[in-house]
């Protein structure tokens, strides 16, 4: 079964094969494929073209081999490398979608996708923002933000937020909205520059470089000297570890991700748990796919905070799919500034 | 100033020094003081003959230099253990208790004590049980094992539970409960004869001898095919990291204890706490201090599955308060099989 239109040239960036240790630019590939450009007839499916790509920590764990039970589909080896981006619909079989759309949600690194079941995509209809806002802020990132802060965590006013990877696409957001409620809130990064743009970007009210830190559970006393009631945990390892000493009664830990554990071949060990018990912590883990059905309330809200300039939002984006390997490496050696986005196309 | 009435002698079990390592009989002093039976004028503390004396693994936990912050307050080096107990009124300055009143609640280790702050005491009403109860089943370890399954797990018909140190004075409690909410339990336990009781007498579907297992995850795998809804955490360490790998989603693990840990320098690390994520998993530690508002409920519960034969309870009672170190130090080498209580006298 051929698809209806013309065939044209698709570049693609494949996942030679699953990952193990570090990852390199080396473990994908750049080729080209072909594509048509209209869906078969009676299809439900849909082709879209790719515009903005989103580079995401997690998709580290989607190119191990998977293992059971599984975090997420893991990705194929040979095939295109998989994660949430922004695109515009050229044909649809589909009842909901129609030429022209906009899109966000999972789709292929290459220029054009055939997706067969959109049913899971966002139809975009607030286009007065940046389009790659949907890769962060307005997407997925974004989303995880806001459930694992007001669902998983729920400060109140006045309460201390600790936020690590503060300035990555979810940090950035966590610490902002953390602020809007009224808590004190500081952030750790990886860089003099980082820890300014929190200071003096995002608004926190304190931040630290970790890297700089001999000892980070004193870091962390310094920081909050009475203690930390809410924990948002993007990074794990021996930062967990030193956050539960400092961790105030009846204290929150939204666990969202462990960046600093997804290329080693067996985790760090935490061993600080018995805190759980004394202080009485709540520590829990949580996937955005769960509070997906809070995106409508979520986007109204972000909307609002952009239009009212009570929310910013710092990009890292990197023209060109050929270069979307390199932005997802980034992530794990902590150059990128801000949410990593890579450009395959403006329109 | 002195009490009111004659000085009697009183045989008393002193914490020699901060302990390190694993607890000894040695660790305790065998002494003889005196003590005026009778409350000074105008003070509102109590007399107390204390009858049953409760031993539990958080005790090592007071026995330790205190830290920042502390878990519960330290005892004193060369003053009376202290713990749960139940004794008897015999002279009262405050309005709430009278000479004969039966009590339970914190006393210390000795025939005699002068409770200065009676109001933290509970008061038995209930006699038609044996009285050694109220320092298990119908007392701290009875709230606790109701506190951790009913408020932190809320586990539903039909889940899957299982409780580690499963034959003690909270886990035999907690897989009872769980039976009669309609769960599968399996427990953990150190010995055959444990395993017997937990499969014959307590009623579990079904348990394993931890000691027999080279492969716990192995093990927790076999009884749990389908995975582990809610887990009861009284040991901490290898058997935490082997659960965390079979916890199904949106599991909760109630954090009650961690024994395996409390005589080692430096706790075990945890390798497997990536699983809070990708299974939303709920991970909180309790203290029963914070649930003694819903005593009255849970005794109420209690007495009438006493009544109607719905649960029973096991204590392993050693005879003398002379023999209480020993009592003490059997719960950190599993001697103790059931609820480890230690009898200064009947009445």
């Amino acid at each position: 079964m051929s698809g209806g239109g013309e065939e044209v040239s698709n570049k693609q960036i494949l996942l030679r094969d699953y990952v193990t240790g570090f990852p390199k630019e080396s473990d994908m590939i750049h080729t080209t494929g072909t594509i048509r450009l209209k869906v078969e007839e009676g299809s439900k499916a849909i082709v879209v073209k790719n515009l903005y790509l989103s580079c995401d920590p997690y998709m580290r764990n989607r190119m191990k081999k998977p293992d059971a039970p599984p975090y997420a589909d893991s990705m194929t080896p040979q095939s295109p490398v998989l994660g949430f981006g922004v695109a515009k619909v050229l044909d649809s079989g589909h009842p909901d979608f129609k030429e022209g759309d906009l899109v966000w949600g999972t789709t292929g690194w290459e220029e054009f996708s055939l997706i067969q079941a959109p049913e899971s995509l966002f139809k975009i209809t607030h286009t007065d923002v940046p389009l790659s806002y949907y890769t962060g802020l307005l997407g997925m990132p974004g989303l995880t933000a806001y459930a694992g802060l007001y669902e998983v965590c729920s400060p109140k006013k006045g309460e201390t937020v600790f936020v690590s990877a503060a300035s990555g696409a979810v940090g950035q957001l966590v610490g902002q909205f953390a602020k809007l409620l009224g808590c004190y809130v500081v952030g750790s990064a990886g860089s003099k520059q980082k820890v300014d743009l929190l200071k003096n970007k995002f608004g926190f009210d304190d931040a630290f470089n970790y890297k700089d830190e001999h000892d980070l559970n004193a870091a962390l006393k310094r920081h909050f000297p009475e203690g930390i009631d809410v924990y948002f945990e993007n990074v794990g390892g021996s930062m967990l570890d030193a956050v539960l000493l400092n961790m105030r009664y009846h204290g929150r830990i939204a666990v969202c991700g462990m960046i600093s554990q997804y290329n080693l071949d067996k985790p760090e060990g935490i061993h600080n748990l018995f805190r759980l018990i004394t202080k009485r912590i709540r520590m829990e883990g949580f996937v955005v796919l769960d509070y997906l059905h809070l995106y409508p309330k979520f986007l109204q809200l972000a909307l609002q905070y952009i239009k009212e300039g009570k929310i910013v939002y710092l990009e890292d984006t990197i023209e060109g799919l050929e270069n979307a390997p390199s932005a997802l490496i980034r992530l794990f050696t902590g150059q990128n500034v801000g949410k990593q986005v890579a450009v395959v196309a403006n329109e």
